[in-house]
């Protein structure tokens, strides 16, 4: 053996290590230029919303008169194969609330057609938002997006410029709700909050209370968050709301919630727990699943002709 | 080299195939022994239904008057953390709908209060079954499972028992519904079809017409069916079924609905097309994600005392 070989692959092993590092460093470098690079001209920048339909529905402002509080539900959307159905199947859970105003807020930069003439179709009193997601937070390379927070601001900016009363809620389009959530929000004084099902893996997300009274959170995923609870899970009174001057909610993914109630100033004392002192389920995080993207079968030119060209313009083919 | 090598390995090749095509007979037989055992002598061997309630709603005979022919909807269920929202949100779709008799079909052996207790509160008339699936198609090792057969042939008897008029119309708990296919199937002479959206690969299951003639089928799994459509694409007159005495769904995955409109001899002459001569979809087959198996986090002791024991009761914790 030559006693230079041992060196000789220290040497080799060395320069291995310097290129690895060299490699690692142009590697986050090309990342982070990635990832911050890109269209920062945009006019999508501001999650102001365009308002581009607002209607009182089939009854008017007649219809409006109730000495009830006025409910101002929160739906964000996007276009999907699913959006229609979900709407629907949303729209005809609202259609037995009275006196509700539905806020649906397309994560889109131009009207969709096919949603504005469905919430006309069912008569509820409505206002429809574009409210595209900024750029700035529509990639991100590693950990997850922070959904609908576009939706959410540009529709609690109309409610700090046309709402002076009543309870504001947010309800996602594919969750499921028991017709007495409505009930119980309608009266909230600062904020309520209630049990919601089949949130992450615990299968509940609630306030857990002892004698009625609060002390502590059940969730998949409580962390550092001070309020883990889900966004289906609380309701905010519009005076309370309107106290608190431009509070909105944070672009972090998984603190949408707790950054909302904190930039609210919300503590233990100003919430009240209802659904019976949170021992009943009234609201689940139902999921439906993605439709696998439909084919282009239907684009076949053998069915021209036919009332396939009729469906396909209602569809969303990928 | 020893001539006798080579022979020695073909013997062992020889050895070792005979072996493995023992072992392959021997898997087979076990297989097959398993498939056909097991308990034959079971209560659940039929599937005529143990009813176990029946309520006329909130408004009783009165609320059934009407000029209206009578809707019967049959809602195959089962026990699952998804079922109460699913029958919460396909409930309040139902209210909307004027004269219709619900038959919840449930695959179980005992009483689900949950769910009759939820059927009661909504006010709908009513009828709940046991319709559990006999264990002989039970289990299936490969291929797929019949779903929902027991349930649907059970409250087809029912209705072969109890119903003289009107049309019945199968509405599994997870799909969607516009209100206006309710309106569309009530006056079904004998077998109405329209488009159903969502459903396998192509997003679409619907009949082919030009100029408002049939010319065929567009589905993703079209195969030997003299009728691929899907359950929620059809609707059948009660005159028209109680006039195929015995016609009933087959147990064979996949051909429910084709078996079944092939046991009630529809032609094609029988048709009516439905939803604006099928260009419309007030249909969807939407698919609820199947909840993560909820933790038994909820069981900790350290909860005892607290709303989560109330709580724990109306939820499937597995």
């Amino acid at each position: 053996m030559r006693p230079s070989q041992p060196l000789g692959l220290l040497t080799v092993m060395k320069k291995v290590q310097v290129l690895a590092v060299l490699l690692g460093v142009v590697v986050l470098v090309v990342y982070f230029m990635l990832l911050f690079s890109g269209p920062v001209t945009t006019t999508t920048s501001t999650a102001f919303p365009v308002v581009v339909t607002s209607w009182l529905g089939e009854y008017g402002v007649e219809g409006m008169q109730s000495d009830l509080p006025i409910l101002y539900v929160i739906t964000p959307t996007y276009r999907r194969p699913e959006q229609i159905p979900e709407l629907t199947r949303l729209g005809q859970t609202l259609m037995h609330v009275p006196k509700l105003h539905w806020l649906v807020a397309d994560d889109a930069t131009s009207v969709n057609q096919q949603v504005v003439d469905y919430l006309k179709s069912i008569g509820i009193p409505f206002t429809y938002f574009l409210t595209p997601m900024p750029q700035k937070y529509s990639r991100r390379w590693f950990g997850y997006l922070p959904k609908g927070v576009a939706n959410r601001n540009g529709a609690m900016m109309w409610l700090r410029l046309h709402a002076t009363e009543g309870v504001m809620y947010m309800a996602d389009d594919d969750n499921t709700y028991d017709l007495r959530i409505f009930q119980e929000i309608r009266h909230t004084k600062k904020v309520s909050m209630f049990p919601v099902g089949l949130v992450t893996h615990t299968g509940l997300s609630t306030p857990v209370l002892r004698d009625g009274r609060w002390v502590g959170w059940f969730d998949g995923w409580i962390s550092d968050r001070v309020f883990p609870v889900d966004m289906a899970g609380f309701a905010v009174s519009i005076p309370f709301f309107l106290s608190v001057p431009e509070a909105e909610m944070p672009y972090i993914a998984g603190y949408e919630e707790t950054g909302f109630l904190n930039n609210l100033h919300v503590t233990i004392d100003d919430i009240e727990f209802l659904a019976d002192n949170c021992t009943k389920i009234y609201v689940w995080h139902t999921h439906t699943q993605k439709s696998k993207a439909s084919s282009r079968e239907i684009l076949d030119k053998k069915y021209d002709g036919t009332n396939l060209r009729q469906l396909q313009e209602v569809m969303v083919v990928n």
